[in-house]
């Protein structure tokens, strides 16, 4: 029965019986983490043939000797393979080190410092710059852009993807804005595909916004499905193309879940133009990327229907945890008006909504019976959840059972704080 | 006999003679290249061992699971490893990706914008900041001081290291020297080791020098020796503890001249404070290091006398390299007055001075033949060797029949500037 319809006698019976079920919980020193998007051993395991994989043939195509300097672009049969994991042509495809977030770091870092078209096109002439920040999203898009002392700007997340009819009018309105944060598949945290409207009028940003305007497109999950009826993504880049505003984006993505986390490869694709500008400001940096990890990717994923069947293997490993978290809330809070949660259909997340005002006393409650969640706010600019009401669930690192311990405790919070808000409301 | 004891009549005989020997090898279409600090092929391949080293066991001593995130300070054995690389205590070490150029210019990029102990330390308050720069020098360090805007100023490299009376009277009078560029055991390009006064006087420079003075210490040939008498380093370290001056120094290096050149792990040593904000820095821009390449190195480098052998298998490598181009500047241009040289007992590098005036003409004249040489000027801040006269001269790469070749058409184009501009200058 839904929340609002209980009476308050009904309410304090149910609230004195999941004290109970919260205080027995409490007894058995629970030590559990929803909070990691990390994938789990069995998941990192399916690499292990990477090690060992060149067998003494430290040759690239091309008879580049990877045990040596050389090649900041990354090497030729990388770029190949992983510009069809992000859709773009090869050569506007940088593979890199073993960080997606090294690079968008370093884009942004590009961009306000020195400029993507020379000096007078740098972000940081503006006293004020402002990005675009779909929410709920990722914690770490959002540091970047705080450390930089860029301004955030809220805007929420529909179904279809980022509320784009209020960032085509904010970015018509305000010059200062330089860019949008993207998670285009499978978004952190909501597991959202973006429609093929919206990723069209995310290509066509470039031509209402002010200048030198970004996408950041973070295709961290391109290839990450759990289910073979996982929505696709447009390609951004050929419509880019059409609309002439292959400037104004840049696509990065890596294989940290794909292979072995922080051991594996990123990559990034933007136009040659921004290429070759984002090249002089990396030299500086760097001699080149990894090219032997690189070359041991290239031989083991080999081609798009090998990194196909590895990530099948992946969704075989996950899919149950994420079953069990989704069947878990669907028989214990459907229609019950205590939240409401994504059912995603790839990536890592499930994001749950409690009661508006709840999720940081959700969290708590987790917390004091050994549950441990990611911090409530998190997934908001500035870590302020305005509404106070978004959590984010990580099914994957836990064993099996420590994910079902784990949600079970989960819905005994939501329903205690839940009820214990709705007596409070109604006495 | 010198050069200048020719009589006109005798340097025109000999540019006769040297003429000719210029035009022949024009003759041979050479396309020889000394200009790379890089290990050549029998040199990584001493290392081709590391890839399938792991033989399935991606498990580190304390049980991390290298192949998942985490660990922003590297691996504990990693650090123990490495430390002893640097001297320098396990805690005091962080061990990060393939490049200590990045971890440089982090270093910086940090020291400058946020500050070494918060906001009101970070250089950049200052309108101007400078840096000391021993030259000759290695024009990386250069290049990211022009790029963040640092003004460098040239200071000479003697016998002993840097003119440290000259350092120390500069950081007295200007506080906004914030920092020192130092390649303290074979240096590049000299191939010098600091003395131990000049390691104490350096470990000292902060107790003299205004706020938040930095040395950056970048050992990148600790452990590259050619010979068994190679001078020692002092371990500045211990000094800087001494001193209380463990916030003024940053330590780098790396294995890249030791396993495989841009796919090994870098490493930066600091005082603990020092660690602690910097990889606050760091954690904006990365989840952590390629664990699994670092517990790589461990088990294949495994212990500082292993690490040892595997450096006297380079050397005994590249040394007739060396001893080509030294044997054959000391046949051809001994007491000729046409240059000096360097004899290095480690490192990557000859250092060799023409007459003021004649490096740029040397190196284009080495051109000419197909011979590539190191930009004249490169191994100076702004690349502006004020006197024209250093030429670095690397070596390692090229097969020693490529050495042979292309140090005797060094020798004739050194020969043929040297003679042109005496003939010039009496006539």
């Amino acid at each position: 029965m839904h929340i609002d319809q209980l009476s308050v006698a009904e309410l304090s019976t149910q609230l004195d019986s999941v004290l109970k079920q919260y205080s027995a919980l409490k007894e058995l020193n629970l030590a559990l983490d929803l909070t990691r998007g990390k994938p789990c051993s069995e998941q990192v395991a399916l690499s292990d043939a990477l090690d060992g994989i060149l067998q003494g043939n430290y040759l690239a195509e091309n008879g580049t000797d990877v045990r040596n300097y050389g090649g900041l672009e990354g090497l030729a049969e990388a770029r190949a393979l992983f510009s069809r994991v992000l859709n773009t042509p090869p050569e506007e495809t940088f593979v890199g080190g073993n960080s997606s977030l090294t690079l968008m770091y370093n884009t942004i870092d590009f961009a306000l410092t020195e400029g993507l078209s020379g000096p007078p096109s740098a972000w940081g002439n503006n006293d004020t710059v402002k990005f675009l920040c779909p929410t709920p999203g990722y914690d770490r898009h959002f540091a970047i852009c705080e450390h930089l002392g860029i301004e955030m700007i809220a805007v929420p997340m529909l179904g279809t993807g980022p509320d784009m009819d209020r960032i085509e009018r904010l970015v018509k309105e305000d010059p200062l804005i330089k860019g949008l944060w993207c998670v285009p598949r499978f978004s952190n945290p909501t597991g959202g595909v973006y429609s093929d409207e919206t990723v069209e009028r995310i290509a066509r940003l470039g031509l209402i916004a002010g200048d030198h305007f970004i996408v950041m497109w973070d295709n961290a999950y391109a290839v990450h499905t759990l289910y073979d009826d996982a929505s696709s993504l447009m390609p951004i880049r050929d419509l880019c193309y059409k609309y002439g505003t292959m400037d104004n984006l840049f696509q990065f993505g890596s294989t940290s879940k794909i292979t072995f986390a922080g051991a594996g490869v990123a990559f990034l694709a933007s136009s040659e133009e921004n290429l070759t500008a984002l090249k002089q400001h990396l030299a500086l940096q760097t001699i080149g990327p990894d090219k032997v990890n690189q070359l041991r990717h290239v031989r083991f994923l080999a081609n798009p229907e090998t990194l196909a069947e590895h990530m099948t293997a992946h969704a075989a490993i996950i899919r149950p945890r994420f079953e069990c978290v989704l069947n878990t809330l669907k028989y214990e809070l459907s229609n019950s008006g205590m939240g409401a949660w994504s059912s995603p259909r790839g990536g890592y997340f499930v994001s749950f909504n409690t009661m508006p005002g709840l999720a940081k006393k959700v969290v708590k409650l987790a917390e004091s019976i050994g549950v441990k969640l990611t911090p409530a706010g998190a997934t908001f600019p500035y870590s302020e959840d305005p509404q106070d009401t978004n959590i984010r669930l990580s099914p994957t690192f836990p064993h099996l059972e420590d994910v079902k311990a784990a949600i079970n405790a989960f819905v005994i919070c939501v329903k205690l704080a839940s009820i214990e808000h709705c007596l409070q409301r109604k006495r």
